[in-house]
């Protein structure tokens, strides 16, 4: 599965794309950082992030796209601009009928370093390693978009596991119900 | 001028064209909220949003759009949601080489009302007034749409000749500066 992951931002937004091969193989197919200029209005930084989006999916095909959530910021400024991206990517995504799934920035962490509270030189280190990559992407946001491709790679197969077995689980509950609501009508028959 | 104010939402998003004619009458062309199912996927409602913007300017055909800037929210989910709302227009917008200004509650409240603090019943009591409404456009979201393009016709014309004013400051100071370093250069060859 190839998948399209993204750190949005407007000043810098990190582009990779990764492979997943068996077992918890990964390639690094392409990374890079789009950035548009801060003197521009909101209206043409987005388009020209759009524009971007719209390359790098033509251009690599990928089969799901995979976006940080942005939960809060310290800068609300900052904060919207990054919303704003992110919606960007996942409309143009939307658009090729590609699914998009959202990861926050913990669950980036904990995939790729094991802790949620990774910092970013961590999280760098172990996308090099995992990727085999000869020299570390830079900068962070180039390896973060990385992390969330492979975070996706790997929780895609738990998440699907996990889906699998609440979907059991609600089977056997309603065979339950149903046998105890048989159960029920027989000992309202027996007590006529 | 012909301009769509739109109050960015994924619940509820409010779309409002205004024409504006000689001083500072008003006419409502269209209003509406648009709504997005909220168990849909975040990428689908965006879809489903921009989808909506496209046939709004392919109808109307406004020559600027006027988006609700904003900037926080007690709820850190919807104001992101509500960005992304506000991106997506933008987008669309830039998409057809059209000016998006954004405005924020405030300016918007001030500009209908005359108080930055009024309260969403009193804007749209005003805002029914202005247009000659029968009605009171309903949700809050349609009327606050309304005050942004209202907002945005009264604003545009002062904020251009505060630019024309700043301007003429800049090239006066300018000449200030020229003329004094002419006066310097005569000093310095007096000296000589």
């Amino acid at each position: 599965m190839r998948v399209f992951g993204v750190d949005p931002g407007l000043t810098r937004c990190g582009f990779g794309v990764v492979d997943g091969g068996p077992g918890r193989t990964v390639r690094c197919v392409a990374v890079d950082v789009v950035r548009t200029p801060a003197d521009e209005d909101l209206s043409r930084r987005l388009l020209r992030l759009a524009d971007a989006v719209e390359v790098w999916l033509d251009r690599y095909q990928p089969e799901v796209v995979a976006v940080e959530r942005v939960f809060s910021q310290h800068n609300v400024r900052t904060a919207m601009g990054t919303a704003q991206a992110g919606g960007i990517v996942a409309l143009a995504a939307a658009r090729r009928d590609l699914p998009v799934m959202f990861h926050t920035p913990s669950e980036v962490k904990a995939a790729v370093t094991g802790s949620g509270r990774a910092d970013k030189a961590q999280v760098t280190a172990m996308v090099t390693k995992l990727l085999g990559l000869k020299v570390a992407p830079k900068p962070a946001d180039a390896a973060d978009a990385l992390a969330l491709a492979i975070c996706h790679l790997w929780r895609a197969p738990m998440r699907s596991r996990l889906e699998q077995a609440q979907a059991r689980a609600a089977e056997l509950a309603k065979a339950h119900r149903a046998r105890l609501a048989r159960a029920v009508a027989e000992t309202g028959r027996k007590a006529q």
